[in-house]
């Protein structure tokens, strides 16, 4: 029977040169044939024909004392841009990349988190987009594609948003409705999936051979990475942490099962938790999400006491929730992300590190480690940004179709 | 950096031949190309190979009334035995296989689930074996391997019991005293790594790309599969169901952790539930937990209402937890085994299909399957039946240390 496989990077000699490009930065023949495991004179090969194509470019010429010189090779960044964009319930953000990922411009767009029209969404995905476009000095012309990361359940073969319980949507075809308003390839995923795949082109996930990359925003969930590939499941729905149980009958959760992770751990959750210690907390008057994170934030740094006993309940909810993921895949690093992540984090990691042992089986604990990522800039939009990278090398002189990405298909062309 | 894999089965011709085989009963060469995907000439050549070192052997030989007479081939099962032995807490089941998997023999001893010492159960397993050897008409002689599942956190590649929680064993070198006991080669696994094994080669596994293989006895857990491989983690503790949480704060489990699976679906938990409801029902005065598991099945049976009550609240239980499963790993069937699932699957199944929507996002709900499993025998013994195999094979004319499964390691000779 055919043998199938997870991986979104293939292991494909044309594929691994170009990317061992992105990890090491300018490299010699040498090194690329040391990181990829192929012979030297495989990459001698593929090299010469990335340079006839144009894919790659001579980035420096070394002489050493004795021997030939040689040459550090990089890919071409003159290629193209791309564009990485981030859709949460309350914003959009957008980068313009280089093909090297390097960041030329941005912009955010803040959506109200109350308004759920398709329209109002995709005006607001547009005016992100012009934005960061005006932003880089780039022109639309010069753009490859455009890596989408809708919040919720997406179907990346179809371009559908699936499910997004936040705006109620079902089954909206938005990979189409971008590429007409916008003339230009889409591929559309889900957060989860970009912020694994950020970790493992620019984060720890470069040395890891597992782990949870875990967003803490209006949702929450997981970019699962096993044996240094990302976990989609059946229907790209694997990761789903933010809807298993914290609690049997529980908190109504917005996905409408009781007890959810996330009805404990998305900003939601966190306003409950407050209002259960503090109904009047002045924090639980902002009107929009990250108004209230931040009000968190700033009352943590004062000492408010009953700010206090939210971040104590909150450590506590996710030491218990995380201890599931180590329990359940025996991974061996967790990564929070996200922007309660970036917000709160001095206050919830050292608390979740101490309480987790309580939490872990004892033979899944050694090496065991929690850290917020390091990934620069937008973890999410950077990761879209590097599927529709995927997507876009698989056409730069790459004709052969095994040298595809594994999600199986091109970009959506603009209709 | 090298690649590694979680496969294991290895994606290598030898293996993948004698594989095949077991797959597909007695093959011509022809189905044997058509199964693996290698080439007629590759099949050819390997399958002269293994005739010649005794490995295969001819079982049939079939002429058309046109074109040359075809031959089905097959392992020679006469080239020994391999005992499959599942130890639990409350007894010791043992099975004596040809190289073919097929059982010719076996036993169970009863363990005192009070009982805890090394030497108590290490004497319970020698006797299951050697009343299988005798009931199977073999000779110890004959054994070329015993797979030996044991409860809890193992680690195969140390030989070493990590954590039995049931024994309060830690660290016991299990594999070592076991192999000097038998006199024999001996490996050591978990069971749910073993009834994974089980419903890869005989099971749903067969055709199946990802599953749960859950197992509900005193302990209960989950085999994970992955894209067709076992889902092993960093140190083989993946798979810990069981110790994921029901209910924050709940039930103390006899892991230490309060509200894991376990408390609420192991036979443990289901005499807490029944306590809650009727603290002088008479199953709760059966000493041992099998009799108990047993008189649930009868009084369910007779319509008690008490016992009603309980196979609601578990089935409630057990639809939530393995909707934890779906959301997070997004896989498409559920399998149940273990005895509590032989003796309460006609109560638990049907009201688990029922409820299972509420628990799952819709997007991961399509195709989804929930079966008791339908491998013959016992499971446990059968997979590490399996495994053994997988090892003995890499010593049966296998030279190339590549063929070896990817636990990496012979099967520890006794000292």
């Amino acid at each position: 029977m055919p043998r199938q496989t997870s991986r979104d990077l293939r292991n494909e000699s044309r594929f691994e040169v170009l990317h061992a490009l992105f990890t090491l930065g300018p490299s010699t023949r040498q090194e690329i044939a040391k990181h990829t495991g192929l012979s030297p004179a495989t990459v001698a090969t593929l090299v010469t024909q990335f340079l006839s194509e144009g894919v790659l470019r001579i980035a420096t010429i070394e002489q050493n004392t004795v021997g030939r010189p040689y040459e550090r090779l990089t890919i071409d960044p003159g290629r193209g841009r791309i564009l990485g964009i981030d859709v949460a319930e309350t914003y959009v953000d957008a980068t313009v990349y280089d093909v090297l990922l390097q960041p030329l411009g941005q912009s955010q767009v803040m959506l109200d988190e109350h308004q759920n029209g398709q329209t109002y969404v995709v005006d607001g995905i547009v005016r992100a987009i012009d934005a960061a476009i005006a932003d880089g000095g780039t022109t639309r012309a010069q753009i490859t594609g455009v890596g989408v990361s809708m919040p919720g359940q997406v179907r990346p073969d179809a371009g559908v948003s699936v499910f997004a319980p936040n705006w109620d949507w079902h089954d909206v075809t938005i990979e189409a409705l971008l590429a007409e308003r916008l003339g230009l390839p889409v591929y559309v995923d889900n957060p989860l999936k970009a912020i694994a795949l950020s970790e493992l082109w620019f984060g720890v996930g470069r040395t890891t051979k597992s782990m949870a990359v875990v967003n803490l925003g209006t949702g929450v969930g997981a970019g699962i990475v096993i044996d240094r590939a990302l976990l989609r499941g059946e229907t790209n729905n694997a990761g789903e942490w933010g809807h298993t149980l914290l609690q049997l009958d529980g908190r109504l959760c917005r996905c409408g099962r009781r007890g959810c992770v996330e009805a404990y751990l998305g900003v939601c959750g966190l306003q409950t938790t407050l209002a259960e210690i503090d109904p009047d907390h002045p924090a639980l008057r902002e009107a929009q999400q990250p108004g209230f994170v931040a009000a968190v934030a700033d009352g943590l740094t004062r000492g408010d006491s009953a700010l206090a006993e939210l971040a104590r309940r909150t450590s506590h909810y996710l030491a218990a929730a995380l201890g599931d993921l180590v329990n359940l895949l025996n991974i061996s690093h967790i990564t929070l992300t996200g922007w309660t992540t970036a917000a709160l984090s001095e206050w919830l990691i050292p608390a979740v590190r101490s309480e987790l042992p309580d939490h872990v089986l004892p033979g899944s604990l050694p090496d065991l480690t929690v850290e917020a990522s390091k990934v620069p800039g937008n973890p999410v939009a950077l990761g879209m940004a590097a599927f529709s990278l995927e997507q876009f090398l698989g056409t730069l002189g790459l004709a052969s179709k095994a040298s595809l990405p594994a999600t199986g298909r091109r970009l959506r062309s603009p209709v």
